[in-house]
């Protein structure tokens, strides 16, 4: 589908029928290995599925989307050669590559989504574990006033990571239920208090899904290892590969002693999100959503923040 | 999940820790039985997929989500007994009804997704076929001053169907091969042009899939039938689920003869939207997207607009 | 693809060029719309996915492919006018109907998959439910001596049901844990036993799927609710679509009575099989499966059983 | 869920309820990143899924999964000190090693799939291009009569490649509409004949995926090389990541100079495999499937031959 020049009508330079500009052109679902050095550790190599676009002008019939492959090809080679590289950046880079070979775009997106493997240690007994997590980064470029002055606007870059999530209502009656037996009993209150202090009572926990995507302008560095570590601990537990059996009870009684809605787990992120990026802008807009797919249904439970920075900082100081 | 009441702390109606409100809290992926009952037509049977939310107030723990259901039901009930109901209503009557139930809420928000059969001929020999299309809507509430007053804002109508679409740059290419074979054989030009004008010549082809959504405010109504037709016809053919071999030949004649580009097809659509829908309002938000499973690649051709209806009707006109 | 009949060569009727024959050849992902009556209840409607094959000898091109739809399509009209049929038997009607008209064909073979919608009443305040489930069957026809005398061999009907399921070695682990508490604080040995008797321990749960197919002659009938049921009641408890909170006791208390690891779950369902399946010929080839998608983990737990019905009952019985 | 071995009874180790033994018990969908080191050839790194089973004896309640872990990981790390190691290889080593882990276990099972990046060029302008294709393997192995002594059964390798199809019956039709047109406007008959050899018509195509998979006794090398490159040269053409004009020209033409049904790829590639497997023993189960992604339809094409390498010689020999 490349631009049709020789000694034939060049088909995508000519006129549309219906003069109408778009708004994104390109392709989708382009896999691409990037591989990426770091300081200081092992390098990563990703299978990167990616969407890249260009706007379209309305006197245009087609864009060559060929020219979107070059953009992509030649910065994953170039940064085979660059001592560090940091994958926030990647998508900007092809952003700006993409507006210097489309030059009747005035805009540029491009979208990534990875598997990405991370390294942990089994909480009890320490084994290694592998865990996998879902990236991802969307840029986009403007063109500035010149043809040739053109410059990044915003970028995005989150992870969705899974761990386990217990239910505080579903426990509160379990604890109720306990604490009754136990007087039927003959129990001291005293001791019951106790007992349900060191030992969580049974509920419904599930795997959950937290996801944080942050937007901010093209020069402003985010951490994707900072997202991550966030989303894992805003849940009740992590989950590991490996678990022994100290770990596995480790876990359990962690998730239990720190039961959570799936708005907690939305609140929890909100909060370390304030409390990790104190440099970050009041304008980066901040999506956060957990998805819990729950034990006891055939649907999941959802809940969600979009918000601003700036206006997650007053909520959360002025509570 | 639900309302912890009667001789336990309600844990729901408590105060988070981190007092910040929510966008979104509800239930993801719930399926369900609709039948619908038409003037002069067969009921509508769909298994359709719901999401269904409420926004959540800073002071406020936990929805009840066991309500979403009850909402979710009683209009499905409800529209059982009517005798005639639109189906593009639906996601609005729900919304309207979560609002009455979860009285901390200030908004409402729906979304459902179905499978959705039409019945079809083969162009030629008339054959029954029964075409699956994607079909989605989405609707959303706010409430008013009054905690008992509120007013739908905006819903959304869509659909997803699959057709051919053939490349016009390589057929071109192919004409200019068959033009200088024929040439060369010493037919005269004047029969060449004939000739071509009469047969499509190769191109590569693939299927295609045209989405079109429209969203509107709540008491605009938009036909889904024809959303449905509009990219039926906005690629280079329809296909069949049954085609004898005359159908055959006709639909690869007809998509052969009306070669288009992905960004061809979003514009037809366009297009189609401005003549079909001369009542929709300049501020109705209008999205068209092409996405070509392209044969000669293993990746997608995409092609998108998002618009304001009175935006598109401007461009077109002024062509 | 259809038969190139009638003044150009037949291209399907033609000689391949590698002279072997092919196991299966048809269409697959076809969609259809399956209405059924059933006595005393409402009808059933489902939007199924079918695969439909024929084998196809060495001399021969290709397949017809037309015509599997016409096959599917009588059967499809044709129960429309019964006043009672049974799901079970819908893919070897087709497949029966399928060898009458490919009369170069041995053998025909019909897959069928569906969602299909549950009634159930939440256990505890009765709400009514909408259950989704998957169901499946596939069945597989021969041509006799003759070219006129064909026969059904096999069908195969199944289905998967979402539960929850409870790890009986945690809760192993969390039952000692506070029998060491509560004797640390001076509660006897025997009240203990009591309490831990009457109130369940915690442990992490998760959604599992359980899937039994039983495959027999064709003239063999099995009941998919049965198979439903077996399964709902094969994990720690059913799963409900909408629980008000005593509902949500009933649920969090039995699944925690009740632990059970992917094994138990698949002897548990193995055992019901055996004894709701009297009838069963012992050469019915059953299978069995639990998938448990793991709270504290990413990955899933798995366990499957594949068995002879007669194996199955010398195996139980022999206990 | 491992052992609870020290002061806990080993609920796993306990009898089970119903006393039937198991088929698989096991974990599925773990990710793995896998590095392969290879002859004069960059290390290969993939994101593997595994499914890691062992049977289970009547008399056992559970497995202890976490072993299965150790049984991967000690496999992933080991092969990373070798200097040369084949992927082919890599469930069998899994699955012997899984045998010495699991006492009680008489069998043991390992399936991995993935996606395999390939370097290609362009057809005519030599453009660098990664293509995408899946691969999987499966190894099965059986203790012996001494507990520690066990050998691997089988094993599975296999692929699948897309790449475009066009119809044969459809170019059929616009053949003979071509030379119909083109004798009614007085060129020769010979000059037509001449002309339709030289350029071939239009007909629909799409992506189709080719599938191969075979299984062989454990010591067989199988290359799946061989078997990607058989399923690559067995559609009409190979697809291509990047394509300038000349390119998409060469494979438009090619494709439709080399039309097929579903059947024919299946029959090309069984062609192939006998050629290029002359070495494959004769009870070597060959599995070859082609899905065609239909561009005229919504459904897909099927065709599948399932044989031993034996009886596809034979049919092949004999034709």
């Amino acid at each position: 589908m490349e631009k049709c020049s020789f000694n034939l009508p060049d088909v995508q330079a000519g006129k549309p029928s219906v003069p109408i500009n778009l708004t994104r052109v390109g392709v989708t679902n382009v896999k691409k290995l990037v591989e990426i050095k770091r300081k200081d550790k092992r390098p990563i190599v990703l299978i990167s599925t990616f969407d890249v676009f260009v706007d379209l002008p309305s006197d245009r019939k087609g864009a060559n989307l060929s020219r979107n492959f070059e953009a992509v090809n030649e910065i994953l080679e170039k940064i085979l050669s660059l001592p560090v590289y940091e994958i926030e950046q990647l998508c900007s880079d092809i952003a700006h590559n993409l507006l210097g070979r489309h030059e009747y775009a005035n805009q540029a997106e491009v979208r990534m989504k990875s598997e990405y493997m991370l390294k942990r240690k089994s909480p009890a007994t320490g084994r290694d574990c592998q865990e996998v997590v879902n990236i991802f980064a969307e840029a986009s470029a403007v063109r500035g006033d010149q043809a040739t002055d053109y410059f990044d606007v915003k970028k995005l870059i989150g992870a969705e990571v899974i761990g386990i999530t217990a239910c505080p209502c579903a426990q509160e009656i379990m604890r109720d239920k306990a604490a009754t037996e136990l007087a039927n009993l003959g129990v001291e209150k005293e001791k019951i208090v106790t007992f349900l202090e060191r030992v969580p009572m049974a509920t419904h926990n599930q795997r959950g899904r937290g996801i944080i995507s942050i937007k901010v302008a093209h020069d402003f560095d985010v951490s994707l290892e900072s997202i991550i570590n966030i989303i894992e601990n805003s849940m009740s537990s992590s989950v590991y590969e490996v678990l022994k059996r100290a770990d596995e009870k480790m876990v359990v009684e962690k998730a239990h002693k720190n039961p959570k809605f799936v708005e907690d787990c939305v609140r929890t992120m909100a909060d370390n999100v304030v409390k990790d990026f104190p440099a970050l802008p009041d304008d980066a807009v901040i999506t956060i959503r957990q998805i819990n797919e729950e034990s006891i249904h055939r649907h999941n439970a959802f809940a969600e923040r979009v918000a601003l920075m700036g206006d997650l900082r007053k909520e959360i100081k002025g509570q």
